[in-house]
């Protein structure tokens, strides 16, 4: 999908995508784990803090963009769509995993990723508390943190039997989606939740073999579609088709992996 | 509990839990994330690493202790019991959270504790891939981290309803028990699961207000119990008593809050 992508506007584009998660980083860190959060927070009806984290981050990501990229459009979880002429367009999801950001677990990420007519090309997960940044794209597939750089790519085939499977609520989403998972628990060798967006790095990084989530959003997946597919993996809905829309996902570590657990997960009825 | 501790003596125990601390992170970050780790979890009944990481890091542990505190006892996972002469006791576990650790999440951690006649003295939560080290004992209660070290405290009191509440399975124990979960958790705000020892961590750090486990061991909550104490935190079974020595555990930031979950899970039938 990103043949014609220039090497300058590859460049270009991975420069952008670091600016914007180090703008993003800034506010989200000065929020993370601080008293005004938690005071914030036990109160019952007063302002909300993990909102304004989330819009403070996603502003200073749309100011760099707006620099850097004036001709892309972008898409954002708070402030929606800006209209763009390159055929590119940002999508943002400033604190994804904003329960686990609440609580203090150092597994929310900021999502950045940047996709053309047929999907994601180039996407990263930050995870700032812990200093990791997941950067897949067209020759990137790269864990970036403090101490250096190291490639990211999926494990090798497990069978299903033998496979790890992350999901972050464990109801999953409705009462058939929540069956067809607990049904592709029984086959595999260990399930855990609580990951947010960071099971998909996880399963770049070549730790785990199995994401399966629903009701996600755009802005919840591309990110994590152009990582895992730099990394060798693959990214789809429960029927096998294309996801970067949003809705119930499968993300395995090999073809394999992805056709055993699409033939349990594709029973399950819509709704 | 440690009313005779002279500051020397206070001193000296954590010097050695800091060392004995120090001793099995060269460890455990040797084998974490690692291809070794990767390659040998795949193989069906090949060599089991993680057992092998444990036991080293048990080990080195051990050494250390043996030549700091030769008098003391120990209790760890992997070695059982030493005798002791001094009447103190060393209760470790090398990696909580196994299943955390063989699927790359930051949220497995270093036990090490150590206890008198009437329990935990001083303990330490250590999570060396993120590098922090959680510290609880007489006059300290403490986050280590390369940046510095900053205060541990519980959350001020927040009512069930505006509750965060932690535990690692969805499943908590047996039937009965997360029937009593389950329906804990339809009276909190927040209900999270996978974050291993870690939570305990994150309830000393104020970020969360109750943790509730069963089947615990005593080498997984004596350490958990020193520093939730420290910080200002109740640890007990489901019926308000000790849980030492393991069991079911509730964990909670305030007296208040450790009453109101109380109420529900000591209704749990015992098995």
């Amino acid at each position: 999908m990103s043949a014609e992508l220039s090497e300058t506007e590859r460049q270009a584009l991975l420069s952008a995508a670091h600016a914007a998660a180090d703008a993003a980083r800034k506010i989200t860190l000065s929020y993370f784990r601080t008293d005004q959060l938690k005071a914030d927070n036990k109160a019952a009806d007063g302002f909300d803090p993990v909102t304004q984290a989330d819009r403070e981050a996603e502003v200073a990501i749309r100011d760099v963009l707006d620099e850097l990229r004036p001709q892309d459009g972008i898409l954002g979880e708070e402030f929606g769509q800006k209209p763009g002429s390159s055929g590119l367009t940002w999508v943002l999801d400033p604190i994804d995993g904003t329960r686990g950001f609440i609580s203090g677990t150092p597994t929310w990420g900021t999502l950045i990723s940047v996709r053309d007519e047929n999907g994601p090309i180039l996407g990263l997960i930050d995870q700032p508390y812990i200093g990791e940044r997941f950067i897949g794209g067209p020759d990137i597939a790269q864990l970036q943190t403090a101490a250096g750089s190291q490639p990211l790519g999926v494990s090798p085939s497990a069978s299903l039997a033998a496979a790890t499977l992350f999901t972050t609520f464990p109801e999953v989403g409705t009462k058939h989606e929540g069956n067809a998972f607990r049904e592709l628990s029984t086959q595999v060798r260990l399930t855990r939740y609580g990951m947010d967006c960071y099971a998909y790095a996880l399963l770049a990084a070549g730790q785990i073999d199995l994401v399966v989530e629903a009701g996600l959003h755009a802005y919840d997946i591309q990110a994590p579609i152009a990582v895992i597919s730099a990394a060798g993996g693959i990214v789809s809905d429960w029927q096998g088709g294309p996801v970067h829309e949003g809705g119930r996902v499968i993300a395995a570590a090999s073809v394999e992996l992805h056709s055993a657990a699409l033939e349990i997960l594709a029973r399950a009825p819509m709704g």
